[in-house]
């Protein structure tokens, strides 16, 4: 199934991708601190750096990207900031930077979250981000050409994460049952799609 | 009905929401570079100031903070970062700093635009920021208390905006048919919502 990117390959979500979709495709970890490669998503440079050393390639994902929580009159400006410049504009940059070198017919598949249409109190910034992930994917992939499609996953709290934190896990989707909404992103026709992780399970 | 700030008086939305209710509100207007008072959107330190000068005040309308467009693949860095420094925060530190002198059960009005759900081609950037500011507002309101609501209207493509670009102004909404939602948004008792215009014409 080609050359594949997994950018996040050492998170929860990460991790639980690659070992759905390791045996069907020739997968690129990629990660902050490890990984085959490494990516500081905050750099643009080292975005460029990144796809310069891979050449080409069928298929990104990118399950990274860190965002900041807190109320609105509380959170502070490095909140909003960090939240942009890592979870909006990381994953924004994978894409137009890999639109250089990505094959014809190939895919980008980003992650952005439930919070974007079903917040919580106390997530203003990572509401914000995620909500910007999907509009910049639905209007991106429209532009993209060549057949080439691009997509996001809207995780809810994954259930490996919640046990990490002491929450709840009620509600909760494990990491495995969250990846199989990245295997239909990639190997699926549709593009410009928000997939809800509550729908394919 | 009390103190209404009005940022981006000058526009063409911003006029006809200062026609439509400036007779039933004591306006304060807000511009770049004109009006009662300017501010510089694109400056945290300029907000503050503002705001200094303001005092209380019991709604905010903002129908300001520019954004561009382009493909994907060809707006640059600066065509993201400027609609994000602009449209998306602007408005955004417009609440942050404006919920520490709102009244209780004062309201802040947004704008983000129908291409955060409907996009165009070559509109990448605008439909971020757009989605963006109904994520982060669909958030927002859910921290704000003492009754304070926080809302966006989407506007579509204002026919006299239309007829100053040259385009065809089939399916436009007048700038006067546009303000009506802005009237719902503050005199309503809605919060944390996206209010499109087509759906209160």
């Amino acid at each position: 199934m080609g050359k594949m990117i997994l950018v996040g390959a050492e998170g929860t979500i990460g991790r639980a991708v690659a070992d759905l979709l390791g045996a069907d495709h020739d997968l690129i970890r990629v990660g902050h601190s490890s990984g085959d490669m490494t990516v500081d998503l905050g750099s643009k440079a080292s975005i460029d750096t990144l796809f310069g050393r891979i050449g080409g390639f069928d298929a990104l994902v990118s399950a990274a990207g860190p965002s900041r929580f807190g109320k609105v009159d509380e959170a502070g400006d490095a909140d909003f900031r960090e939240s942009i410049h890592y979870k909006l504009m990381g994953q924004v940059n994978l894409v137009r930077v890999g639109l250089q070198s990505v094959a014809d017919n190939g895919s980008f598949t980003l992650t952005s979250g439930l919070l974007a249409r079903e917040p919580w109190p106390g997530t203003a910034p990572t509401a914000m981000v995620n909500a910007g992930l999907e509009g910049f994917v639905r209007a991106a992939a429209l532009d993209a050409g060549r057949g080439i499609r691009i997509n996001v996953v809207s995780p809810i709290l994954v259930t490996e994460t919640a046990e990490q934190m002491g929450m709840d896990t009620a509600g909760t989707m494990s990491a495995v049952q969250t990846a199989a909404a990245y295997r239909i992103a990639v190997e699926g026709e549709m593009t410009g799609k928000v997939i809800d992780v509550r729908d394919i399970s």
